[in-house]
């Protein structure tokens, strides 16, 4: 109870401090992490032993963010933002993915291995991005709408990928058709949920009578908590994801994206809110104390270089998928998708939990999700002055 | 994963059943617990390897769970109740604390287990009796006013007998000087929280300008949130009171009272019960499974006898108590403190971590609470249509 309540303090002064300089929270509970795992904290909080705790807490916080993720992101909104969007999406997810892969796999690692850091390097965090738009003030430029749904078809490609990658990785040889039909389950998984849940039931609904007029034996819905329903559908597709052999993530995020076309009579986001206030820092103190930095030395440099080539390949990946809009604006969308975070983070602590890759290689991702997130704010505000003519307030 | 989805949706699903049967949820979250416990459900949860995670949770649970029962209680309230709830409180706390420590003491057992079983008879469920008042529409009646009173005093002086029973446990030998330093202590510890947080600090905030007013670089409380406060403070004190060695939960109690002074500025229940919503059910889980029915047949009497004497000296205590309101009076408020909830579970969890209780004793304890749970609502209900000539809703 004393390690619980020295890690929640830590990480919630960290979250409050970066608040106030303008960074990201998620950036000082992992830099926090980082220096409880690596100074005489790990051994005074007794990490050693209870580990174990702090990891299933970890676990559940990162359930319960990708439910939150998902519940921003609504299927019949993102079917409004169009073709651009859906370009810059795939671009950016194809080029990263790509060049990521193949820069580890011919530096001598394993292909799965290579597999891993590309898909870790796919998905742009919509958060971080989101955060720095409002803080200008730019919500409604086309960049800004382009960047945010792009983001969002990000994370799903990225959670996609990472149903594949993490299906091969459990199957164990890297054949072809094992690889064709993961990715089939892991498609036709998302695509199931998706059709039957934002798909269907809105509509079956319209047909239906409103409940609140139902006859008292059936307005059985008025005696249950929404948050009730939301837990059982969240960990119960969790546990079909983890059942099918896809990350239990996966079905966190898409149970989600089923809740969030039923914001109406199921509002659970102030609520998912407050017990994500609570779990989801043990997540990224989890990853920081997960990353070793007395090997780092060993790896700096090619900690830089997955950086830049992280940024360089979303900037052109993107940048191409939105060049229809101009070469200032494709610059602003390149930038602005450059910050990796929770999904790339989550990607990666997949892969280590199930030993496809190294921990130095865990350290590696951990930097250059930092490194991108560090740098885009900042480039971001160039680059929309520069169009705009307008002073950042950034 | 998947037993975390069973087990949620079990305990979903028990306490919408009974809340449908007009029976409190926490009852339906224990009897699901004890079937999951004597059942093959155990084994084919993996509960044998996995019961550290689980028992994490339910202390997660309890712990939150305490410090909401605390918010409820904001000591400025507990003042203008008077001088009838405070003689009901302390003679229902003190009948069955002695009368159940005789009975047990006398029948062979440990000194110390008779000491836990009595201070687990102490403590009245606020929730079941506001829960039965809320139900008859009687919340303005005297008898209601005293009762619920009387239940938040009840809840203080059971946490202050745990304290003081679990200091004893804790010391050893079960000498005079011992009991009165611990004792000491414990009481100097509520005493000096409640002094200080809910006593100082609302009236050293009266003499300070209104935050909201204040120049900008002082204006950090804006920056914070109020759950990471509440937290904060919750953990903290928690932590401190293991470290006198108290139990954590006395801490999370009286940091909710504390809170419960701020809610102006740091509402924070909302927020809490959405924690407690996915977390207390695992905690009441805990407590079913830890029930062995397989010996049950053996301490079958002497369960029956404890809950006798739990409702007995509960109404006899409570009835002295309430003796200048009338007779009808006097049992309405001795009957609707009978029920024994999450205080009684409590202590006898806290006995039973510390190895101060046997596991058929603690089985004892949650037959107890069970049955003065399912006996008050309808011995309440009449008691209350007697005086009142009102039919029952119940």
């Amino acid at each position: 109870m004393f390690q619980l309540f020295v890690l929640i303090l830590f990480a919630k002064i960290a979250a409050i401090v970066f608040e106030m300089i303008r960074l990201p929270p998620v950036i000082g509970e992992i830099i926090v992490g980082i220096i409880i795992g690596n100074t005489f904290l790990f051994d005074f909080l007794e990490l050693g032993t209870n580990i174990e705790v702090l990891s299933v807490l970890a676990e559940l916080g990162v359930i319960f963010l990708l439910f939150s993720i998902g519940l921003e992101t609504p299927f019949s909104e993102l079917k409004k933002v169009g073709g651009t969007a859906i370009l810059v999406a795939v671009l950016g997810v194809v080029f990263p993915f790509i060049f990521g892969y193949l820069l580890i796999a011919y530096s001598g690692y394993p292909q799965i291995e290579a597999l891993f850091i590309g898909a870790a390097m796919t998905a742009t965090s919509v958060g971080i991005t989101a955060r720095v738009i409002k803080d200008m003030n730019l919500m409604n430029s086309i960049e800004s709408k382009v960047i945010i749904g792009a983001a969002v078809i990000d994370d799903i490609l990225g959670l996609v990928v990472l149903a594949m990658v993490s299906g091969i990785a459990s199957g164990g040889a890297l054949d072809i058709v094992n690889t064709v039909i993961v990715a089939a389950l892991a498609v036709l998984f998302v695509v199931a949920v998706v059709f039957v849940g934002s798909g269907m039931l809105p509509k079956f609904r319209k047909h239906t009578p409103d409940f609140k007029t139902l006859p008292r034996p059936l307005s059985l819905r008025r005696k249950i908590s929404p948050l009730a329903v939301a837990l059982i559908v969240c960990f119960g597709l969790s546990a079909m994801a983890s059942y099918v052999g896809l990350a239990a993530i996966v079905g966190a995020f898409l149970a989600g994206m089923v809740f969030a076309e039923f914001k109406d009579i199921f509002n659970v986001e102030e609520q998912f809110g407050a017990i994500n206030e609570f779990l989801v820092p043990f997540f990224f103190l989890y990853i920081g104390i997960s990353v070793n930095l007395s090997t780092f030395g060993g790896i700096a440099v090619l900690a830089l270089i997955i950086s830049f080539v992280a940024i360089a390949t979303k900037f052109i990946g993107c940048g191409i998928g939105a060049y229809r809009l101009g070469a200032k604006s494709a610059a602003i969308v390149g930038i602005g998708m450059a910050p990796r975070g929770e999904v790339g983070l989550i990607i990666a602590s997949v892969g280590l939990s199930i030993g496809s890759i190294s921990n130095d290689m865990f350290s590696v991702v951990v930097f250059m999700s930092l490194l991108t997130t560090l740098v885009a704010p900042p480039l971001l505000t160039y680059a929309f002055g520069r169009k705009t003519g307008r002073m950042a307030k950034f």
